[in-house]
């Protein structure tokens, strides 16, 4: 298997999914492995914002938050995204940041378990979950050093989450955890960790920047409670797309959270001076989104959404999977260290290594138009997003990285002239 | 004055701002008195937008972030935004909604007087502003009902709010007004008030939503502490456009704010675990900005720099004057109240009436091309942006109001029968 570049056209060609890859506006020359960072434009939204920005503003202009219906964009796009994460339609709403939309959610899970104190996650969660944790942490330790939040790290597996909660679980009112860890890869089990978190009481935040539009995630299955995610990497959204988060039915009216801005507000437009939570996940709304980065997300879920869940799951594995072959074939004894496991259980859509020149090497990488990124502090990611990504692109990136890390391309020494990469 | 359409068209001759309005993309046979709420589209806008979508997005992929430096674009936004309200490059930025941006300052004022407890307001206050006090508070009296902060309401002026200071001042934390009055168009004399709560040993957060970009704003001749604004009102930053926040310098590295997210990190790429603020005002961002919203807003406030903010104010307070002429002139003993004071020292750039069919008279206006809004229960607002409307606009719009309220277009019974305007 993958014995040829004709036998990676042969699987092209078979593809059942090889129809969307003109769907995207991909760059001549470009094999693009980062859509796990940003996902490249759908023509449709090319299409969809010229309008947006020409009729609906430019022509409409105020009138178009009812003419065109821009005030119900964070519920419909929420509505679509649910589809993709196994929720129903009013338990997910598209609004600010992942980070903004993380305070919320974790506020909210404080007040559910008031008399829990630590908030499980892992030391190597996405440093931007961990950040805002601290932020959050920090803010309400400042006027009580009596009672006091902390955080409680766990290593980043399952068998390690269980230990933590069995030790300390009935203090633990909330465990925080990527559903994929943007460094190396690995695939939590949601159904065992949520399962096992609620056992002992405590709720659970999933965040799935990293997972969601390439993975089939059941959100109702697994009976998870809330859960957070990223417009701009595989929702293809555009840079610095609206966020989303979920709140499970049950936990909608229960609470309400501190970022309690206008739109989610019962009557935004009767400008009462008193604050009344919005019924259901409106709530969780806080200030006026902007239309046309969330008329950027709906298009490219509109694209999405035509193409079945489990056959991108399906292609996602067969991709990576080639990819790691072809990497241990063709790159064996040239540095690189493989971090994302090989079983299909605990990945999700990116391959990692390490490499004592990784910054270097990836430079190298897109200077031929092979897009990846690098993490701190040397790894390689290779994200395969399975809309646009074919079977011919994995080999010409194995190709490449082979010609640079055997030094037919550039020695070490210009390698490590040439800047950083983002 | 103002004593027929030809001497309108003549002003409109004479204005040195004239040029102005072939920049934006008006609609044919509109007269645009919305701009408050939010501005219309500039040419140049459509063009950038249209390259950002295609090219940076589409053509640069995930390396944009770098080659288009869309990375600095809160901080490049926050300089223009500086420039139009009399603050130093490095004292504002552009992030997030107004909302979560007066979370974040709120938050820090409390820090910064940890010994007093009450934020003062008044109850007519921006509403949204009002409930993410509210928000703020129920999070900080959560965990312990012993402390408690409050909000202390004093009536919208200046001589209510130093009488408020001078009762309960030296447990008032933060003093938090908006600029003008989004519903009466009462303008505040920020200095008076930012030093009255400074000699109360109080902080000052003003909102500029209502104001910047139509008014002169001189931040640090006033020593304002903090301020908050809006990119989609008299900036023009498209719907929903990124917010920004002003932090005078002396306080910006005395705290950190709670929505800590990864772009205010000191080393966001280093993707390190534990939380570092960024120097300066960068710690105030939390997570990605919409590129596409941040690229818009940009674009709008190339266009504003163009201008000198003393004509603009000059121009406002001329247009504002001659609708308030030429409505008491022509519309007398149709129902209107006028509730903005006339004295240009106590007026922003917006005009308003209470009407008792204030609903079906603005669905009536706005049926005619004359497009202003309401506000609950019974106001109409007229705004003037300086930079597009001309002295004909409100010729027309007087005449066009008169019409309806004399009921030359439709009687009270097909008012009701219309729906409601946002």
């Amino acid at each position: 298997m993958y014995d040829s570049r004709a036998a990676m056209e042969a699987l092209d060609r078979a593809d059942e999914l090889r129809e969307f890859r003109a769907r995207f506006e991909l760059p001549a020359g470009v094999v693009y492995l980062d859509g796990n960072s940003l996902g490249p434009l759908p023509r449709q939204t090319r299409e969809r914002l010229a309008r947006v920005v020409a009729e609906e503003w430019g022509e409409g202009l105020i009138r178009s938050w009812n003419q065109a219906d821009w005030i119900s964009l964070p519920q419909r796009v929420g509505g679509k995204i649910a589809r993709l994460v196994g929720a129903e339609e009013g338990e997910v709403i598209a609004a600010d940041s992942t980070s903004v939309n993380l305070y919320k959610l974790l506020s909210v899970a404080l007040q559910a378990n008031p008399s829990r104190r630590l908030i499980l996650t892992e030391r190597t969660n996405f440093p931007t979950d961990l950040y805002v944790t601290h932020g959050l942490l920090e803010q309400l330790n400042r006027d009580d050093p009596g009672t006091r939040y902390a955080i409680l790290f766990a290593e980043g597996n399952e068998d390690a989450v269980e230990q933590a909660l069995a030790e300390r679980g009935a203090d633990v009112a909330v465990v925080l955890l990527t559903q994929v860890n943007y460094c190396t890869g690995r695939l939590y089990d949601m159904q065992r960790v949520t399962a096992a978190a609620q056992r002992a009481g405590a709720l659970t935040i999933w965040d799935l920047s990293h997972t969601a539009g390439a993975l089939t995630i059941d959100l109702a299955a697994c009976n998870v409670d809330f859960a957070i995610g990223c417009g701009y990497k595989y929702l293809n959204g555009g840079p610095g797309a609206p966020a989303y988060l979920f709140v499970a039915l049950r936990h909608q009216e229960r609470f309400t959270q501190p970022l309690s801005g206008w739109m989610g507000h019962a009557q935004p437009f009767a400008f009462r001076s008193d604050y009344e939570a919005a019924p259901g996940i409106a709530r969780y709304l806080c200030g006026t989104p902007s239309v046309i980065a969330m008329a950027a997300l709906e298009s490219s879920l509109d694209v999405m959404l035509e193409a079945p869940m489990e056959a991108i799951r399906k292609k996602s594995l067969a991709l990576t999977d080639a990819f790691m072959a072809l990497v241990a074939r063709e790159c064996a004894d040239l540095g690189l260290n493989l971090i994302t496991p090989r079983a299909p259980s605990l990945r999700g859509s990116q391959v990692s290594y390490t490499h004592p020149a990784s910054q270097p090497v990836m430079q190298a990488l897109i200077a031929r138009g092979i897009i990846g990124d690098c993490r701190a502090p040397d790894v390689l990611r290779f994200g395969f997003a399975p809309l646009y990504v074919r079977y011919v692109d994995v080999w010409d990136a194995v190709a490449g990285l082979k010609d640079i890390l055997a030094g037919r391309i550039w020695g070490r020494a210009e390698f490590q002239a040439r800047g950083q990469v983002i």
